[in-house]
């Protein structure tokens, strides 16, 4: 009875990326970056530049993963075809005539289409990822997690440095302080593969990739149906967080109770900053770098 | 008839950049970085600091690459004779008694002499790029296309960077839209010696450097003289924006036409955006990362 | 008689760094960071964030060596045994119930011993900094010694990108302007440790190590109890300086004399720009990368 189940999965982490899955990803990549404001008359300012931006959504997470293994981060332009492939999107995507792609892609279906195929090309870049970190450090498990998530995530930081050097982006905003969704699902993949790979998970490779995408793209085309944004993930890391720093609001409160008796010495600008309820800029109450 | 042609190019593309050529280059960078408003005070406190921007601005090009090829950033320290040329340089021009240097280099023709030969390492540096990424990346035009740019042109973005670093210079300014010309230029010349590289460009190699080097210093003196800092490319580029992206006036007219009518529910945001005529802090208006 | 010296010295060479002084650099580094502002709160809010500042605090020179030397940024991650205890800490420091482990700090003595066993792990990085960039570069000094100041030192550069990111810092006070003192004394010794390490100092390293250390020990013992931050170097640089640059007072005098005089041509903005007494964003009064 097992046999059909193992021929679908094998021959699902067999598909080939390139043309079509590439495509979606290529696709939703440019259209998130066409939504930001003024990025259309930028591309007629000044194509070369948006060019590049649109380079770095649609590979943001390899050139991240190449920095963080001391690649070339240019190892992504020696992919002739596949940089082919995205100006091409990039291309029809901004100039158009009447706009064609973007009403096309104004259609819900295709976007659940596109959003779909792209979460697919997710796990395997996190499988990608993973397996490079070990060819470069054998069994060394955390940079194999760190090195799957920037593959898988990594994109968004990257565009964030852009938007960063451009002045587009200050980082202040309090939309910092948490993780994205994907971005955790990510590191939660990446989690699950690294162990996989060095066989402390009792699966097979291909189950696990053909049930993490599964998972993703359920999940996915779930959120964008009901727009919602922050699913069915806060239970789980609120036992986490209860299992391995204790119960949370009562260990906050007798934590701010115990700072104004006992020790205003060590930590008293901790404990004063975080009794003014609303201060705006707080020190470390935002995280820029591994955000999404 | 074409021997003496040949032997002229030749003998001029084995010319040694050593001891001359980069004296020239180095005394404009250092020049640049001394003109900066607060330069000379900043290298009486400190030193150290202003001695390493003058290295940063004497070598930002090589130092670009190597990042953009994963090489080590401090490559450049390796070679001790260029370090110490471009060090005594840096002190003679901040530290020489009664400022010799400097009221030398205000007479006109030793600017332009120092300016035309740093034109021609610049030159030298592109071909180096080109074939460095081609001994990395065999045939990725598009590798050695930007490396050899970033050598050519990239000083200028590793000083944006200290600068960003330092808080002397905020991400904001339109002056950062467009590329520079001396960029521009860099680029062209970069695409020439990589399609000469990968045999796309019948031309020998020396002929080339020798015309390129020629048309280089011709333009510079030219801009030099008539202080006309945007010659030139303007047709160029028209053409080439008009052959890719269509005719633009009537292009963007219609396009804010058709924006306003048909669909603004995917890019509304961007619409209204470019319909604010003069916005001073529009989104993707900004272009830090390759300029210049 | 020089046997039991050189014992001494050839064992103290031979100490490992491994649990005691390991335990001691990470116990100061995440106490700097604890002592934050927001840091306690931010911890609870997001471990993972604060997780990985931790992180950056332990391991950020040798992080900034890597990069520098073109290794993964993520090689320390390879080192699990260091990982682990580095977390471990992180974790009672931040996560003690009753914050014992801060109670504890707070006693005198318990900083003095931590911070002095920190210092002595300052020594070992500085010599395998030079060591490990003389494997890669052979004999070049200059990248020895600028790697061991980054081993040694460049914590604080990583953790200043680090807040940069966040948004917690922005590179604009004066208090970037100059060196910190730990930042000379790491540079002193890079230079020292490079100088024997090409046989240009006449010591052995162990005799060298055992010197500099107890250097490192008592100046930082006494400063801790004196609260004087900026000791003793001053002397020596002023001696340095006047050497290099002339008699500083006078030629800054002259210099602005001269300038109101002879040249308002080349550099007139920088001598109006040194002319205004107090101007708080002076141009490059400020040195952000190579504090600390």
């Amino acid at each position: 009875m097992e046999y059909p189940w193992d021929d679908l999965t094998l021959a699902f982490s067999r598909t080939s990326m390139f043309p079509f899955f590439d495509i979606a990803h290529y696709l939703v990549s440019v259209m998130a970056l066409k939504q930001r404001p003024g990025a259309v008359a930028a591309a007629w300012n000044n194509p070369l530049s948006s060019w590049l931006s649109a380079m770095l959504h649609c590979f943001g997470g390899g050139i991240l993963s190449c920095i963080l293994l001391a690649e070339s981060p240019l190892k992504f332009l020696t992919n002739h075809t596949n940089i082919l492939l995205a100006s091409s999107i990039w291309y029809i995507v901004f100039f158009c005539p009447r706009d064609l792609v973007s009403q096309g892609y104004s259609y819900q279906p295709i976007q659940f289409l596109a959003a779909g195929m792209k979460e697919v090309t997710r796990t395997w870049k996190i499988v990608g990822g993973v397996s490079d970190a070990n060819s470069y450090y054998r069994n060394a498990w955390i940079v194999m997690i760190v090195v799957g998530w920037a593959r898988g995530a990594g994109g968004a930081v990257i565009t964030a440095c852009e938007q960063l050097l451009k002045g587009d982006w200050k980082p202040e905003g309090d939309e910092w302080l948490k993780m994205s969704f994907p971005c955790k699902i990510t590191l939660l993949g990446s989690i699950m593969f690294t162990f996989q790979h060095t066989r402390h998970l009792a699966i097979s490779r291909h189950d696990l990739m053909f049930l993490y995408t599964i998972f993703l793209v359920t999940i996915k085309v779930t959120m964008m149906m009901t727009k919602d944004t922050a699913v069915t993930l806060t239970p789980f890391e609120d036992t986490l967080t209860r299992m391995l720093f204790g119960r949370r609001q009562q260990q906050q409160f007798s934590l701010s109770e115990k700072k104004t008796e006992v020790k205003p010495s060590s930590n008293g600008s901790a404990s004063s900053a975080s009794k003014r309820g609303a201060e705006p800029s707080g020190g470390a109450k935002r995280h820029a770098k591994k955000e999404d």
